[in-house]
């Protein structure tokens, strides 16, 4: 059987129906399906997907079945209507439009009234008794296809539009105003006019044969889906270009036919707000894209009511709006046309809203019963629970800014939400400035882990270079912080103070603003809002009780719980961001990263002292080795290695109690939940004073040389640093440090076990395995620690050890790895990192071109690349649950917290996911998101197994109402 | 059944034989064929490698079915002599000696004389009449004892051993020298002294009871295999721990029985020179370790023919030393005892030899039909064929150095051969003192491609910082140069001129000379000897006629290219290195690294100005695109890009003649013969000037801003360049880049093709693809181009287009990038940074460390990590074979030229490999033995198969011999 490329819709013989959106676009799916639930649509048909997706497999040519299918179509159409295409009496008018799987609003090409021409137009007159509105959609069908088709469009950005040029010039002569005051005379002369620009601007003759004129048209639909535009649009919304685009043909209808007629576009409710009113404009004597491009001001939608002339119209309409809900079981966007008082729907489709609207709408429809609570979970996006967390701009001050030149420049958005304050290039600066009360944003050509009092102190971050997982967008996500990263144009003069982009220059102390939900960077304080959420959940200085919104966002996610497999944890390496976590909904810690306790206070000392004297102490320890127990020898060298012994040894001992003091906060706060405590990992030149004072202060404090403190930052520069000596390399060659930390997890986990009579299990990971015998060897020392501690508590506690895989060596060898793993927790920002070859902090100079021209689908440092990373994980899997079958599987990179990595989690079979404590919402709603598809799949499967000879099911059938049935079984939460 | 864990041997009842050698090591394996074979052999038994595998794997513990079988063996062992354990008649005595897989001579314990004490010497006194000789047996025994079992060992370097100094103390009281001069009185005397030390300094009397002595004596061998020096010298030969040793039980013979009996070790033939002379040493009345310890100074063992007493014991010799080559087949290394005129063999095995006597040897015994085919090219060290490739120190000046305090540090044997001349720190001053005549070193901290010039102005090389696979280290090796990298005890002071180490001081102009196969670093001046075989093939200052090792070794090579089925190719980017690397027996360019030519003459200068304004032009063609074809708005930015335009578009037309020029050179090299060209690879940043007087020079020849300069190397610099803007990375965002490129490839090779007659080859590679788009992006240019220039020349000639993997995401995803690569070729120095998370340039931290510990088998960017890197690139092949079942698979990293990822290669199914010019001979040889093994392996099954139901074949069936069957059919090479 030849391949069905077409699918024809309406006049009862639908061939499609809205679970097609794949095929057929979401518009034609849903045209279909309108039509088969009694709506009254237009018939026409629609051309597949799969045709858009051969057209440019094959170096844009068509499938040679498809034009035969579309003349079949047509000869179909023009039966049901009673009309022909071309026929002087009675010809057959359509509307070609683009459709693809998912909505994208004004990014391809449209063109209506198509099959006009000199002698049908006349036709149109007859029939309607109307000359100027027939003309009138002749002009308009020249002036689309022109442009569209024939590409009579302006060539500079500052000109006018060929077509726009004419018009005013006709409307001028003709001494009228608006388009709809031209009579038909008037009409008659702008389609002559129209006529010879198109054959001035291409050289050719407008084409008067309708099957022709078709031809182009669904040919420039398909073309649009490659157009800039478009791109851009999928690029944003990681749209696959593979997807392709459906066509969409048509029969017209007219709001443009008189005074009895309208066009209007409606959301059944309120989609930025969720609000329960028809929210909408319409026009009359209109057709549908005078609503959209502001010709003349359409009315209210509500006001059509008091309108004695549309009352009736309105009354149908409110009826429409109440079936669409209860039909489709969502809030609908919809187009509609009324001709001569007769309602036809033109579309409907989802309603895009906010996540404040995706809350009240899921709350409010399923209590109302129109939503099935699968809906509810699904119609969200996971993504945007970041828009309740984050203040926001003052919307009126914004609009304003976005005008008034305040705009310096636009760099990563990194971190959600609006910041505005007083500009500080310093963690230093920051803190003095914030503790005279004012707000404080941080601007650094890059941040460090010295930075993060900075960081905390202040309420945006502005960084020049890195990206959007840079140290300060991982830092400020974590916290919750406002960021704009790598903003390229932005130069930073630390001595000057100032911050400059082209001409524009700020100094220190004056004020700033950034958009980290956009990237825009503002010069001057722009006024913002706070969230309720937060006010509710981390602040609590708003009672669950009186924030209706917590109680939206509270039932959404205890829905989202109930198809929830995956398990969530943070990345929190502080008590209060683990309580921050917590009342997100966090599970347990999935990644404490211990080095981010290393610059508290004057702890960061003793960690200098510590790798100072790292090296020297190794070497002490080989020459004992190598002298085999010569007691003599020994002493010797105890002699000569006196000071680094001291140092070392000392440092460590400083650091012990300092380490466990922070641990104790952590268990304590998780209250029983697990956490997983990685070892260090940074390389240690991370760790170094980085200014001359401050090395001369570390020499003074230490009683050394500045020479050595110099020496020692030569030594540990490293070329590659992030392929370099770090992780377990550090512990391997300085086991003391592994032995440190051991000690104190395990004496922090026994202090606070016995202090809350709660349970407590530490997860110890260590990061950075390539090679088997790293782990065993760093275990080594975990086991006998614990052993020495236990016996020293004459108590015990449970504790699992485990490792990141982090590099591609162990996913590759996952089957040896696991031997001694009992977890592994996907370290996916250095994963990606090794496996792609590619350097976050480096890649600003090729990625963002990489996504513009589609080599990279989305950005791999923000979603996990499937094929590549993914597949390494696949084989991570395989080994380890070959080898230790109930492996825990857990993702403890940035990634956890990105619902389409989320959702691969889930696929894969991880335990559970981690992230920074501010995206848990998003994780927590991606993940049940997850979970019900896997269920609904397990459904279909089911289904299908049960009518395992059932013939191709009748379409009626496939359909089931989606809302009122309530899923009974949902998948238990683990 | 039980397992078998002991093997008996010789009394006509040998239960293993000579093939067995993983279970029995090497001596048990031979010393049971040498039994078999008809030589006089003191039985034993072997107790297995499996038995040392599972000591250590149960902690320490030996399996239980282990003793039993002892002590059946012993049993068998007493009945066959008519000898018992402790008897005091006819007592049993026996050596206890350790036998790994491969010889490690000297590297584990062995124990003599076990079964005496205070009883069984008077039996033995009584059975041989010789009060002397059984209580020096027994001396003997106590002393090896007591050290290796009971650990009475000196504490401290510089004491004397306990047992030596007792030994002295009786000597000085007898008033004797010689040990051997001590009578039955004074040997007694020691006895009861050496058992009084035992007691003493291990608070235990020395065990009476032969069958404790034995368990004692085993335990001891198998703990000696992990003992320090036995991990050192296993990770020098890459032995893996995982083999275990094996532990022979041999009746004792005695050399020391009087002045009838002797003993003594041999090689049939000089193992130095491969001269077919019996070359080795005896001693009259003495035990086996008295030749190797040096007690008395022994007789060469051609003189005992001269000796009257000795005569016919030499015929039996030189008799045994025929037939041990006719029934081995190669030259054996021998350890003989004379009891009373009768002669034992108590070892055989393949001799170890040096590169010149491989190729010697192997030349004469095929020659003479001693030697099968097979086991010449079998027994040759790939690895050290560079031994003569290579000048050498001179060796009584190199002893002298190394004991004179000459030598000043040891860094990594980077480039093997010895250099010596005068120290320089820059590329300038090499040139300018090499001009002079002068040989010259050249140190650097570390080197980078501006070194280049300097490099081939220099003899040798020597760096502070860097690995073996550091730029220094490749390009040394690529040009057969001397190289000494990352000695990091060396500091080396630019401004000073000055190299130090520790307190001592060389200056610029000072004489130094390094060992770039051991990486000694040496004051002064040591004389060096040239190689022969260079003067043939590279200088061509020697006629092959006149150099007999020319001649050995043009005839192993030959043998070995019957056998090899990989291709090889060579890494080389100058005609001159294409050529040795020809003469070495390349058959194709498998990598030359286009970049490598920007740094030639004034070429760098356009680099520099092409690399200045890339970014600028990048952002003008942005712009073009944006503009859609207005024509006023291109007319704009045409002139506010005017010089970026000129400047970015007119370096490149200046490249284009020079890099074609240079493939024409290479595509005339190699004369028909294959050539893999690489686009531009490494960061931009590497061509930038460093010193500021080089920055001014560039600013005033491109009439810009110093500033400007400054503000490229800021903008390109990257955090880890390694994994950064590289790569076809390059080529994607500068795409004029790879079109220069293209058309001079494609113009020098018609230019070539016309010129030349002879068919020309590219083979287009694009570096760093990890994206299959990035691929079809770079390739529609170079087919573009192609077909540019074939219309132009009217002619058109084969080329082949295809990738490098050298990121894991193109082998995880090889299967979509196949669908446009004709060719992979596996760039695996840098997938080994990636796979590994390891950057080789800062690895020098911690993989010593990790070699010494054992955590790495060996150097993973030497030989290649096959459970990692090797299964990823499996992963690879199996998807470019899924979608390209004929895709041409080779590898161009470093490894390519190293023997164990040479048969790596060649298992895993590639078509060549390709490695540095001077390498060729090793990787040459390392395919052929690759061949070898698979041809071999291919007959075992063919055998196996046509025995199908063959009963476990009898011993003597298995064990064929060896020689003389010249092997009649061989693989056809491809």
């Amino acid at each position: 059987m030849a391949n069905k490329y077409v699918y024809f819709f309406g006049a009862n013989a639908s061939e499609g129906n809205g679970t097609q959106k794949n095929l057929l676009g979401g518009k034609g799916a849903n045209l279909a399906e309108m039509a088969r639930r009694g709506f009254n649509v237009p018939p026409g048909f629609t051309i597949t997907t799969e045709v858009c997706v051969e057209y440019y497999k094959n170096g844009k040519k068509f499938p040679k079945e498809v034009q035969p299918q579309i003349d079949a179509a047509v000869t179909k159409l023009e039966k049901a209507l009673g009309k022909k295409f071309g026929d002087k009496k009675s010809p057959l008018l359509v509307a070609v439009r683009s459709g693809a799987r998912e909505s994208m609003p004004g990014m391809m090409d449209t063109i209506l009234n198509l099959g006009l021409n000199d002698e049908t137009v006349e036709a149109l007159k007859a029939a309607t008794g109307n000359g100027a509105f027939a003309y009138d959609c002749y002009r308009r069908f020249i002036q689309m296809y022109g442009d569209v088709v024939m590409g009579v469009q302006k060539k500079h950005e500052n000109e006018e539009e060929p077509f726009e040029g004419v018009l005013h010039a006709v409307k001028h002569e003709a001494g009228v105003k608006l388009d709809n005051e031209l009579d038909e005379k008037w009409l008659k002369e702008l389609v002559k006019r129209y006529k010879e620009l198109v054959k001035k601007f291409t050289g050719k003759s407008f084409p008067t044969d309708p099957r022709q004129q078709m031809q182009g048209a669904i040919e420039a639909v398909f073309k649009s889906w490659m157009n800039e535009r478009a791109i851009l649009y999928r690029n944003k919304y990681n749209i696959p270009a593979e997807w392709g685009t459906a066509v969409n043909v048509q029969a017209m209808v007219f709001g443009n036919m008189g005074e009895n007629s309208a066009t209007g576009v409606a959301f059944t409710r309120d989609p930025a707000t969720g609000e329960n009113i028809f929210y909408g404009e319409y026009l009359v004597n209109a057709q549908g894209e005078d609503v959209v491009a502001g010709v003349r001001t359409p009315n209210k939608i509500v006001d059509m009511a008091k309108d004695p002339n549309w009352a009736s119209s309105y009354k149908e309409l409110e009826a429409v709006r109440k079936k669409l809900e209860k039909e489709f079981g969502d809030v609908q966007d919809i187009e509609f046309t009324i001709e001569n008082k007769r309602l036809f729907m033109l579309q409907t489709r989802n309603a895009k809203r906010t996540a404040l609207a995706y809350v009240k709408i899921a709350h409010d429809m399923v209590k109302e019963g129109l939503m099935s609570p699968e809906r509810a979970v699904e119609s969200g996006d996971p993504e945007a629970l970041n828009q309740l967390l984050q203040p926001i701009f003052d919307t009126a001050a914004y609009k304003a800014a976005l005008t008034n030149g305040a705009l310096m420049t636009v760099g990563l958005p990194a971190g959600p939400g609006a910041a505005s304050g007083v500009l500080v290039f310093s963690a230093v600066k920051a803190e003095e400035v914030a503790a005279t009360g004012k707000n404080v944003v941080l601007a650094r050509i890059e941040t460090s882990p010295e930075d993060l009092r900075g960081m905390i102190a202040s309420q945006g971050i502005l960084t020049a270079r890195g990206g959007v997982s840079s140290h300060a967008a991982l830092v400020a996500r974590q916290m919750g912080k406002v960021c704009v990263a790598g903003a390229g144009e932005v130069e930073i003069d630390y001595e000057k103070g100032t911050l400059t982009v082209g001409s524009k220059t700020l100094k220190e102390g004056e004020s700033i603003s950034i958009n980290g939900s956009t990237g825009e960077v503002f010069s001057g304080l722009i006024k913002t809002s706070p969230s309720e959420l937060l006010q509710v959940l981390v602040t609590k200085t708003l009672d669950a009780k009186n924030s209706k919104l917590f109680q939206y966002y509270d039932f959404v996610m205890k829905l989202s719980d109930k198809y929830r497999k995956l398990g969530i944890r943070t990345n929190a390496d502080q008590p209060d961001q683990a309580s921050v976590a917590v009342s997100f909904g966090a599970e347990g810690v999935g990644l404490c990263r211990t080095e981010h306790m290393f610059f508290e206070g004057d702890r960061i000392d003793s960690v200098r002292e510590m790798i100072l004297f790292a090296e020297e102490h190794a070497k002490y320890k080989e020459l004992v080795g190598e002298a085999n127990g010569d007691e003599a020898r020994l002493a010797e060298l105890a002699k000569e290695y006196k000071d680094a012994i001291a140092h070392f040894t000392g440092a460590l001992a400083k650091l012990l109690p300092i380490q466990q003091k922070d641990f104790e906060g952590l268990f304590e706060a998780m209250a029983g939940r697990p956490v997983t405590v990685r070892y260090l990992d940074p390389p240690l030149h991370e760790f170094l004073p980085a200014t001359k004072a401050q090395k001369e202060d570390l020499a003074k404090k230490l009683g050394v040389s500045l020479e050595r403190i110099e020496a020692l930052g030569h030594s540990l520069h490293e070329s590659n640093p992030m392929l370099g000596h770090r992780g377990c390399r550090l512990g391997i060659v300085y086991p003391e440090i592994s032995e440190m930390q051991s000690r104190a997890i395990f004496r922090a986990a026994l202090a606070v076990a016995k202090k809350t009579g709660k349970k407590v299990v530490p997860e110890i990971m260590i990061p950075l395995v390539g090679f088997e015998k790293e782990l065993e060897l760093q275990l080594a020392i975990v086991h006998r620690v614990a052993a020495e501690e236990f016996k020293a508590a004459g108590t015990k506690l449970q504790y699992l050890v485990g490792t990141m895989i982090e590099i591609p060596r162990a996913a590759l060898t996952a089957s040896e790895i696991a031997k001694h793993a009992q977890f592994f927790s996907f370290g996916t920002n250095d994963l990606t990192q090794t496996t792609l070859g590619m350097s976050r902090d480096d890649s600003g100079k090729f990625l963002p071109f990489y996504n513009k021209i589609e080599i990279t689908k989305a950005n791999p440092f923000a979603a996990i690349d499937q094929s590549g990373v993914g597949r390494l994980m696949k084989l991570a899997i395989e080994g380890g649950q070959a080898t230790r079958p109930d492996i825990k599987l857990g993702i403890c990179g940035e990634h956890g917290g990105e619902p389409t990595s989320v959702k691969f989690c889930h696929d894969i079979g991880l335990k559970y996911v981690s992230c920074s404590p501010y995206r848990v919402p998003v994780a927590r709603l991606a993940a049940g998101q997850a979970g019900l598809a896997e269920l609904k799949k397990a459904k279909a499967s089911v289904a299908a197994a049960k009518a395992p000879v059932a013939k191709k099911a009748t379409v009626k059938k496939a359909v089931k109402p989606v809302a009122k049935k309530a899923v009974k079984k949902v998948a238990k939460k683990k």
